[in-house]
Formats: structure tokens, C-alpha cells, sequence
């Protein structure tokens, strides 16, 4: 059996944009028109300029309730000389009413006094278009209302209607069809068998591209055949403006984008110099752009948000949005290859001046990588990466706004803090906590360098048996980090349903396959004083240079047989429905910069942490308890 | 015949807001909650926490096109000791595909040599689980995928479908039911009947709330009745989360709304101290907001930017977004009333290292001060206005970017500069032109004070019959700016059609109703030389305290009837197809700071004036000549 091999192109993502938008123009790509009310405008966007049909108000339009009158006979009212108007001098107007014939003003009702007998008095006189709106105070005929290629909004709506256009020309949504691809897809399903993935790429590209103002049509999967692939994509380019090929872009046995675009039209290029995202294809098929994106999440984000965003532009006639960044502190060193320009995905918080930068994990098939992000940091090409503390701008995903209200708490794992922030939104806290797994030791660093606001510590003195303490003592001999709360939780091993390893307490693990915590995490640190303890060499511990970073993912490894067991808590290992054997509680602690100390956020994660929903919540999740 | 009158509340907006949704929130309002597919709830708010259901990836997956293996057997290989596979060793694979059993890695197709009979040989080891996405790598099942009242985006969406969450309940879209109410109201067209008003509000609301993520249904238009208005009211209270009533908020004879309200509910405040928006109600009926509006647009806009949009976050249980803010230097004196806090709609452009901060228009009927605004600067209540030249805060109505990047062009009106706008957005230029009609003294003085880059003058020295030459002299005497371009264009005396009152030249106008151009406009400074020339006494010519801003609006006014003749040029003559007596060609001409003399945006306007497209659009638009 043999297996078929082809290399990538490496092209700069500028240059290949710069290729593919030529291209494309000289193609002939260009967006298409309609005639729409102008009633459901809104957001769309202007062929041309539009003029004013007629003014507005297109009448001369009575502007306050009261007496319409020719403003001449006002003129002699003073208090001292009041003028009594008869009914023949006045007609009783509201707003909105034409103004009579043979007047040129209106009385407010407030300034007029009432007889009883059909006359009123006034004792201040008008001036001619006094409380009129005049035709055309507003708008006048023949005004340019909007120039070509304005965005309309509510307002201009209205606008519009006020000046007699009822309808207008406005460029056509494009629409993005997209096509997903492989053997392996299925439908969205709670219960996929083995081997099947979940098809949710496309819910991902329509969400992105209907937010730009595009309309997205998914077409039903494909199977990896040639053919097939290939009449689909024929289908899209008839049916679509855009035509988006999902999976298959790359070069391997099954991968047919390439060599279908080829074959219907021009592919100008095939392989980014970008990280994620490097199997991308840009093409066209008569002159409308087919793009083949990858098939990692990921990456597929990063073409869309590079490439495919620009090309509803192009078609809109549209300048793309600037992007909006932030300059702040990189709190982690990330390595970068020369070869690529890498788009890392970041947290972001203020944490007293300054906003720190968190690299978030850089796999390409880590979707929860985008929905945790804040913002994406662009490592360029040619370099080898970005030192922790060097100030790095970065592009913003959310509003500044909220990424400045943030309560950072970093360390080490525990399910806890996602509980917290949920009951902090459901208690309409105005700030948010950003939260990633660093491990304790992590924390402790986090917390000492000004990154992070709150730290999550379990750290077990091996010496002395007890927790937390002598690290903060030795971390921070000037008090400025204390301990403020904490849990106590059940730290233990879990194994298989049933055990049937038979694994009876930590000494075990040296019989079986192990998955481990990573370096600095107080279940790691847990795990080597257990080693020690029961003097078995690390070394001959099968999995233990295995690392996870998370309870769950532990016990999501022993549930799936990719390990034996695994160190983690109870509440982890309940939800696996996993055997658990109990090794110790041990103080799951959160440690405070004292300078946020009181800080209004700090104080209401710890209210909340303290509060009964927490306890009730707790006993529910199973292997915490709590104490003062 | 009797005026009804009814006073109005004068309540402050905070004292307002924080009592009525107080008792919204006391009379049950509430939100609505649904189960929708996770593929179509982007944007949509979660009620709940949501935990995944199943890892992702929910096996273990190949990370890699290449061939799976036990690692093990791999871990002798090195450059000078290859390892070869025989087919019974490996298992070729794509990416995506299941481990085989027995395997805990993948080689990449790179590092396999081809033997050409079967077997691979490989020059470097690979370790457990390399180049494998383990069983919940992305995400793990009982992970929080997203706390609740999360509002979702694409790649969350994504994420919960990876998590096997294919239906999530989310808060259902308000519906908010938007009421036309007035005997005059009549639906878009170009051709309105004299005191037929178009009702364009409703598509202004429908606009904004759509863009908070509300849903709209506008009811037809109910006539003046209080039984048909009450009728409607109901029905939209059965159907709807919240009601709008649009018009007849206020306490004139046909203003029904509030006593409706109180019949059915409670009228928690009518009346507004604020400007525009004063007659607003704030009722409830059956646990429902019911909001009286008033009729006029831009009061009707305040109303809903400052309350209503807040109602639709209480229901949706969101925080209202911040308002971005900007800091400017206001060009021009605001006058405030002590009673009103005022929202004066204003242009925003940089200028320098400045952002300017130009008031516009502020007639509560003036739709298109909102067309216009860049932002909205607030006047305090208890505030006389703000002086020329102060600090303010401005809240931002369109990107900072977008200001940024703004040639700001000032001075006498003419439509050549709304065609100069045009052409630019043709030709993808990448700024704006904001524009504002202050007169010929107007742009001298924003260009001497940096308010403007350019301004447009027409300014005859009446002394020695030239044009503007002697005004830049005067005001610049240091040579800090400069003629740059201009155009001929005909001034003459617009009458009616057929002239029926024989206006011969401008001595008539002593014996006809005038309209008039504003003070420091140049066609005023060119009227009032006319009148001396003619030894005309201004006070004796009726209209000459009739001022208008542009040469349409003039044009309307004649053309209206509510004037015999004013001074303008003639393309505005003909779109009014009215006749006209020209009496002068004079120079308009565009005055730039020496400062921008070279700025892009400053030559791509001029580029743009010089080029074919201006001189066939002059010619098209008639009355104008291009000179060098």
C-alpha cells in the first residue's frame, strides 16, 4: 500500500491576498444589485447616491397645538395692550396639521387665553413662520440624502422615507455557500459513534459571515469521492457568490479541493504561511471565488477572519472594519517558527495599569481555544518568537470595555471557579473572571508578577504534611499575597468502573498505565511526594511523562482506556462515572495580592464562594467540603 | 370652541428610569425562555450554564495523515539505526480517523520511507500519544462550556456542538410591538397629499431594536380615536413583550395614549425633563412595558436610545452595553435650557492632534440631524449650555476609526460638495467627507481656528467687485491659508415658475415676500451689497428676517409658496423647476489651512473636483463653469 504525497506552497499571507484579490477583480468578480423597500434597509448598502424626491415636511406643517394665525394681526399683543383674536382670526391647529391658508404662524395653546365666549386673548405676538415647520426644514428635494456606498442605519432609513424614497438599490447579500466534506462527518448528535465527527464548522462560518452582513447556505455533507465533491462544487459557483469547500484542502490521500478547482477553474494559491490555517486554498470558478478551507476548527477561523472576510468586502464595495487592539503585557513566552505568521489566541485583563496577555493553548483543533479568546496576537513571520514582559498589541475580539472589568484567577484546576463565574452572571456582577489552568505553582507565580488577581493553590508541604502555607511564606515573606478562603476537597485515584485492575491504593501505579498532571500542578506535586513516599522511580511509571492539564481531562483519559488511572477529585471522576479510590483531602486555597485585597471584585468572588447556592452547589458535585 | 391642556411632568431621566423599571420589575416582567438549536443561537443569551455532554474529540483521533503504530515499536529508531515497519506494524491513516486498537501514535507521511514493498522505514522514534488528539482534548464532557446569560458567538456555537449540546435554552427574543397612531399618518410614499405626514418611525424603531437583537411587529396605523387606539393597544399587550405607542404621547386634544394606559395599567411618568423626548410615557400593563413616543422622530430616537433600549437588556437580563466616548473641543456656543438635560446630535473630525465637536440642528422634527450625528454630547440639566472651545465628552454613534479618518470640509452650501463626498465613496477613497453648511464666515473662521481642513467661500469685497481674494488676505494676513480651486457658478433672484409677479431684477424685491440666506453666508453678504447698490432699506423688505441655510431650502420656500423670491444659485432653481433671473457669476472657491495644504485627504478632494466625472456632473447639475 502506498501512501500519496504532495507539498504545500508556502506563500506570505499578504502576497497571497494580494495574488487572489487581483485575480478575483480581474475575473470579473463583482457583487450584484437589488431593488429593495426602504423600510427593511437597514445595514444594507447604497449603489448610488440618493436624492431627496420630495421635502420634509412637504407641506407647510403646524409645530405646536394651538391657533394658527397671520402673524401681522399679532403684532401690537403686549401685557399691557392685549389683542383678542375672534374666531374669524384663528383656527384651532394640532401639531402635525397643514397651516391654513392665509396664515403664516401659530399661538402656542399655552400662551393663549381663553375667553369662554370663542375669542382668546394674547399678550405677546408672533413672528411670520413662528411655530411652523416650514417645507423642507428637514429635508429638501433634490438634497443627496446618502453617497454611494453608505451603510444605512435606522435613521437614514427614516430619512429616506421622509424624502419620498420608498425604495432603493442596494447591493446584493452575498451569498456563501459552503460545502462540508468527509468520509467521517455527521450531523450535530449527542450519542456520535466512534470514528464519526461532528460536523459544526459550518454552523461556525455562518455565524462569522451572517455577523458581516452575508447570507450562508450549508449544503448536505459530502463524501471524500472526487466526483461527488466536485458536482457539489459545481452546484455552489451556480448557486452562490462565494463558494467555501470544508475539509480536503490540504494534501493528502482524500484531499480533492485542490485538484477540482483546477480542473473547473484557477487556483491561485495552495498553502498559507500562516499558523493555523496553512492548507488553505484560494481559488475561483467562473469568476467567483471557491475557497477550501481546513478542516481543523481553527484554522478554518483564521482563513475565514483573514481571507473570506475581506472577499464579502471586496464583493460589498466595503473598506473591511478596522480591527481594534490593545497594547499589553505578555505574561508567557511563546515560541514561534520562522516559517510561519502565527495567530495566537490570547485572555486578556487589566490588572492595575497594565492589560496582561495569556497565550491560550495554540492546537488547531482547539475550538475552545476561540470561544475562550479575547483577542488574537499576531507573532510574525521570520521571528522566533515573543519573551514573557515584552508589550505586544494585540487584535481585540470583545469590547475593550468588558476586557478592563475582568477578575483574573489563574492556577491550578478546579471546577469551582467556572461555578463562580456562572452564579457572578446570574447574579448580574458588572465584571467577568477570566480563568485558566496554570497549575498552583503557576499561581503562585501569576500572583507574584502582577498577573492575575486571585490564585488558585493546593500545595502540599512534603515535609510538613501541610498545605499552602510554607509556599506563601517563602513566595511572599513580605505578606503581600495572603490566603483568603478556601475548600477542602478528596484527592484520589481514578480507575475503571468496577477496578478491574484491582488497584488498591497509589503504590498500584507502578503495575499500570498512568496519565499525570502537568509540572507545577499541586496534583503533580501531590503525585511525586506519593512516589516518593512509596519509593517508586518515576522513571519506571508508565504515562507519567503523559501531562493533562485538568481533572476532567484525567478522567476522560481512564474512561476512554488511554490510561489506567489518573490523579484527580472526586467530583471529576463522578461525572466519568469512574471508581474512585481515595488517597487524602487536601486545602484547595485561593491566594490574594493584597493591594486587591478589597478590591470590589475580589470581594464579591469570595461572598459568592461563601454563599449557600456555592454549598449547595458543592454538595451536588460531590467531594468538597467546606471550611472557615 | 375650547383648547384642551394638560400639563406635563418635568421628571428628571435617572429619577425616571430607576422608577419605572423598578415597577416593571416589581410587576413581574420577566423574560421568556426557548430551546433552539445550537447551530442557529448565535447571538441568542444562555438561561443556564451549559456542560458538555461528550468530550471532544469523543475518541482518539489521528492527528496526522501518516501511519499509526505502537510507539514502542519505534523507539530504537535513529539515522544510523532505522526501524522498519512491516504492514503487520502499522496502519495507514488521515487525519481524523480512529486509533487503531493496539496503536498509541501516528507517523506523519513526511518521516515515512517508502520501501516500495509494504514497509516503511522510519529515522526517528515517536512517543505515546504523538501526533494522536486524545479523547477530550478540546473539550472534556462536564466542562462549562459557557456560563449563563453568556451571549453566544460563532465559535461558541461551535463549541457546543463539538460538546454534543445540540439544543441550549436561550432567552427568547422581545417582541416589541410598535403602534402608528394619528389621523395624518399615512404610509411611505413619494407622493403625499398636503397634511398627509409619511410615517416613517416605525422604521426607525424597527432598525434600532433589530440591532439589539429585538424582534418588531408594526401594527397598521390607527386613526385618532381613543376606542380604536385603546383596542390596538390591547391586542399588541396580548401579543407582545413590550408596546410601543408612536405619537400622541403628549397632552394635546387627540393625545389619548397616557389616559389609555392609566385605564388599562399605570402611567408610571409623562414627561421627560429632557430635550428632545419631554412627552414620553412610561406605563405597564398586564407586567408589560407600554412606552407612549413621541411624534416627532427625533424625540421619538432620545426616547428609545435612553429608555427603551434599557427595557429590552432588563428583559434579556443583560447589562446595557457601555457608550464609547469621546473627548473634542466644541466649535460652537450650545445654549441650554436650566429645566432640560439636552441631547444635541453633533459632528465629530479630527483636526490635528483635536477632535472637533460640531453641533448640529436641534429641532426635534430634523430626522436628518441624526443622519448626520457622529455622536450625541449631553448638556446637563441645571446647565445654561457650554461655550465655544471647552473640553467635552462625546458619546460615539459611529467608530472612532471612522472619525479618525474624516476631511472635514465647512462653510457656504453648496451640493458640489455632497457630490465631492459622492465620488470618493466611488472610488473606495479611504476617508470621509463630513460637511456643514455655516456660511462663508463660518469657514474663515473654522479654518483660522482649526475646525476645518477646508472651507467653501463666496465672499464678494463689495468695495472692489472681487471675490474672496481680499477676505484670505485680511484674515490671513501671514499667508496660513490659501485659495486652493473653485468654481464659476450663477447667482440669481429664484421665482416662481412663469414669474407671475414680473420680477425684473433685484429692486423688485422691495414689493414681493423675500426669503433670505442666513448672516455670514455669502449670498447674504451678496444680497445686502445688492440692497445698498439698489439703496434698499432692509427693514422695509418683508421676508428679510426669513433665514434659511442652503440654496434648496430657498428654493422650497419659493417653490412652496411661502416666498416670492430669494437669492440663490441655479441648479437648485432647476430641481424646483423654477425660473430664474440670474443677476451675477461669482467665485466659489475652497480655502485650505497651509497646514493640510499637502494632507492626501486634502488632494484627493481636489484631485476629484479637477477630474472629467466633476466637470460632466457640474454641466448635468447646470449654472456652473470651471475655471483655472
Amino acid at each position: 500500500m502506498s501512501i500519496k504525497h504532495n507539498y504545500l506552497e508556502n506563500t506570505d499571507l499578504n502576497e497571497a491576498k494580494q495574488k487572489y484579490f487581483g485575480h478575483l477583480k480581474d475575473s470579473g468578480f463583482c457583487s450584484g444589485y437589488e431593488m429593495i423597500p426602504s423600510c427593511s434597509a437597514n445595514k444594507r448598502i447604497l449603489k448610488n447616491a440618493v436624492y431627496a424626491k420630495i421635502c420634509s415636511p412637504h407641506y407647510n406643517a403646524c409645530a405646536m397645538d394651538g391657533a394658527a394665525v397671520k402673524a401681522s394681526a399679532t403684532y401690537s399683543a403686549s401685557e399691557t395692550n392685549p389683542v383678542l383674536l375672534s374666531p374669524e382670526d384663528y383656527t384651532v391647529v394640532d401639531t402635525g396639521d397643514p397651516l391654513p391658508d392665509g396664515c403664516d404662524a401659530v399661538i402656542m395653546v399655552e400662551d393663549l387665553i381663553d375667553k369662554n365666549d370663542g375669542c382668546f386673548e394674547i399678550i405677546s405676538s408672533v413672528r411670520p413662520w413662528q411655530n411652523v415647520r416650514q417645507v423642507g426644514e428637514d429635508i429638501c428635494m433634490g438634497d443627496m440624502i446618502a453617497p454611494s456606498g453608505t451603510q444605512l442605519t435606522p435613521s437614514l432609513c427614516g430619512a429616506l422615507l421622509a424624502g419620498g424614497v420608498t425604495e432603493v438599490e442596494v447591493i446584493k447579500k452575498p451569498l456563501a455557500g459552503v460545502i462540508p466534506t468527509g468520509d467521517e462527518i455527521v450531523m450535530p448528535t449527542d450519542s456520535p459513534s466512534k470514528g464519526e465527527i461532528i460536523e459544526f464548522n459550518s454552523t461556525v462560518f455562518r455565524g462569522m459571515l451572517e455577523d458581516i452582513g452575508a447570507e450562508v447556505k450549508v449544503y448536505p455533507i459530502v463524501k471524500d469521492k472526487k466526483e461527488l465533491i466536485s458536482a457539489a462544487v459545481r452546484k455552489a459557483v451556480d448557486e452562490s457568490d462565494i463558494v467555501l469547500v470544508s475539509a480536503g484542502s490540504s494534501a493528502g490521500r482524500d484531499d480533492y479541493t485542490s485538484e477540482i478547482i483546477s480542473s473547473l477553474g484557477t487556483v491561485c494559491v495552495h498553502g498559507l504561511a500562516i499558523k493555523p490555517g496553512k492548507p488553505a486554498i484560494l481559488g475561483e470558478i467562473s469568476s467567483k471565488p471557491v475557497i477550501g478551507l481546513p478542516g481543523y476548527p481553527v484554522s478554518a477561523i483564521v482563513v475565514i477572519e483573514e481571507i473570506v472576510k475581506d472577499v464579502v468586502s471586496l464583493y460589498c464595495g466595503t473598506t473591511p472594519p478596522e480591527k481594534e487592539t490593545v497594547k499589553g503585557i505578555l505574561s508567557k513566552r511563546i515560541v514561534s517558527s520562522l516559517k510561519y505568521g502565527e495567530f495566537v489566541r490570547v485572555q486578556l485583563g487589566r490588572i492595575g495599569d497594565e492589560i496582561s496577555v495569556s497565550p491560550l493553548p495554540r492546537g488547531a483543533g482547539i475550538i475552545s481555544s476561540f470561544t475562550k479568546a479575547d483577542g488574537i496576537l499576531e507573532v510574525e513571520r521570520n521571528s522566533e518568537g515573543i519573551e514573557a514582559g515584552a508589550q505586544v498589541e494585540v487584535r481585540l475580539l470583545k469590547p475593550l470595555k468588558e476586557i478592563e472589568n475582568t477578575l483574573i484567577v489563574t492556577g491550578s484546576h478546579d471546577p469551582v471557579i467556572d461555578e463562580i463565574a456562572d452564579m457572578l452572571k446570574k447574579a448580574d456582577a458588572p465584571f467577568r473572571i477570566c480563568s485558566s489552568h496554570v497549575g498552583s505553582m503557576g499561581a503562585i507565580h501569576a500572583v507574584k508578577n502582577g498577573l492575575a488577581h486571585i490564585g488558585g493553590i493546593h500545595l502540599l508541604d512534603t515535609e510538613t504534611g501541610e498545605y499552602n502555607k510554607s509556599y506563601v511564606e517563602k513566595y511572599f515573606p513580605d505578606g503581600s499575597a495572603i490566603i483568603k478562603k478556601g475548600i477542602g476537597r478528596i484527592q484520589g485515584l481514578m480507575v475503571k468502573k468496577g477496578n478491574p485492575l484491582k488497584i488498591k491504593d497509589f503504590s498500584d501505579i507502578k503495575r499500570i498505565r498512568y496519565v499525570n498532571r502537568q509540572r507545577g500542578a499541586g496534583t503533580r506535586i501531590l503525585c511525586d511526594y506519593l512516589l516518593q513516599k512509596y519509593e517508586i522511580d518515576p522513571e519506571g511509571i508508565d504515562g507519567y511523562r503523559n501531562e493533562e492539564f485538568t481533572h476532567t481531562a484525567v478522567a476522560a483519559l481512564v474512561a476512554a482506556g488511554n490510561a489506567d488511572a489518573g490523579l484527580g477529585i472526586y467530583s471529576a471522576a463522578k461525572i466519568y462515572d469512574l471508581d474512585f479510590i481515595p488517597l487524602c483531602t487536601e486545602k484547595y486555597e485561593f491566594l490574594v495580592s493584597k493591594k486587591y485585597e478589597n478590591d470590589p471584585m475580589v470581594n464579591e468572588f469570595f461572598n459568592i464562594l461563601s454563599g449557600d447556592k456555592m454549598k449547595n452547589r458543592l454538595e451536588e458535585m460531590g467531594g468538597y467540603t467546606i471550611y472557615e
